[in-house]
């Protein structure tokens, strides 16, 4: 094994893929953060350890890189390293591989440490960061910004509300709705006809149980490209672009 | 094994749970209809086969006992038994054990035939029931209907839209969507406060991409009930009643 590469198997299951049969994008980023959680339970920095000691991590963007949607019943390997740290952002990277070892999806993460007394962004610890074998790098890397659309046109703004269950064991509202509010304010057709090849997703400020969320759509259907925001009263939660390609079939 | 009794392994994963680390009742379902998808597929009666027929399996009712819910990461085993049929409805079983092998909830679920052209119940075929080495018995089991409270204190009703990823890869909407309508009509002090003991849900017609729910609540706070109804503008899709308990922590 690779060193400092951490990887589990993983079966897709039904309830992880919508009608495609195919997993959606929030569920594919579940099934990677699958990977990151164990690895940190295996060398013992679980999440009850950090939040005791006043921490959280908190994600604060993803770039994902599809080549295939993992497909039910798929048996699929889930990979992740920490790539590497400087005084306040940790980079890390994901992959799956099918059984014939064909790259199916990547993903680059972006994880800051929250003191959550305070609220604030933290300095990374030695003692949460050194047990990955992750190297330290003073750099900060330039990450694009998820972009407006030069060309895009508005669709219709939905409105959802933070439920009890959206809220995970994490204690934070769980990726794949980010991800399915964004999603939802493509037409079914759209859906049905393309696929995703890139995302870019840039978290901004935490929502709360009972708050409602708008997401807000725009598309360039010629370049087959997306914007998606998420609002609260309380300003910009979350925004992302996404690539497209039309299914062949 | 005992005959005809299908079981299969799983780990609770961190996005089946909710803020109390314990999977939410829709993921439960979810959870123990693994055992009977993966029972069809090794058996050769995949949704695929029964579609080309013209067929399809529809569930018209759960009642679920729960002694607790399975945890976080906890190792699972999911159980399965075809138990008997007639004419026109299957009855099916499932339970879960934990890995000391403590019995920690059950279902039993009624299944029927669904003719695809017609949109009609079909009568049961042979060939589809034959391989679950199940029971022919004439009597048709009286399961309770989910009855109204007697003093139910009517919640606020929410609204939801069926999304394009709430339709599964069976192309029904995903069990796990009716349950989360309907658990969070009820506030979060309660559902911090108590769990989930039994539930009865009956399913009366299917909604579909794009259309309004109406998730009304009632609560009957002395006897620890809660009652459940989801409409569309077409009428009534869904209905279920609950049995609550006080966490003891």
């Amino acid at each position: 094994m690779t060193e400092g590469v951490f990887s589990e198997k993983h079966q897709v299951l039904f309830y992880e893929t919508d009608r495609t049969k195919e997993t959606t994008v929030g569920m594919l980023v579940n099934i990677l953060m699958l990977a990151s959680q164990d690895q940190s339970i295996a060398l013992g920095l679980t999440e009850e350890k950090i939040n005791a000691l006043g921490y959280g991590w908190v994600i604060t963007q993803h770039l994902i890189e599809i080549v295939r949607m993992p497909k039910y019943g798929e048996q699929i390997t889930i990979f992740t390293k920490a790539d590497s740290y400087n005084r306040y952002f940790c980079y890390r990277d994901f992959w799956i591989e099918s059984q014939q070892g064909e790259r199916l999806a990547k993903m680059h993460s972006v994880f800051v440490l929250m003191d959550q007394q305070k609220r604030k962004i933290a300095r990374v610890l030695d003692e949460l960061i050194d047990p990955y074998n992750c190297e330290y790098s003073a750099k900060v890397e330039r990450m694009p910004d998820p972009k407006r659309l030069a060309q895009g046109r508005q669709l219709p703004a939905k409105q959802y509300r933070v439920r009890f269950m959206d809220i995970d064991s994490n204690q934070h509202v769980n990726n794949v709705h980010y991800f399915d509010w964004m999603i939802d304010g493509l037409s079914e057709d759209f859906l049905l006809r393309h696929k995703l090849l890139k995302m870019n997703i840039k978290y901004k400020r935490e929502v709360h149980y009972g708050e409602m969320v708008e997401s807000a759509t725009e598309i360039d259907e010629a370049k087959l490209e997306s914007f998606h925001v998420i609002k609260t009263v309380q300003g910009e939660s979350c925004r992302a672009r996404c690539l497209w390609q039309k299914r062949t079939m």
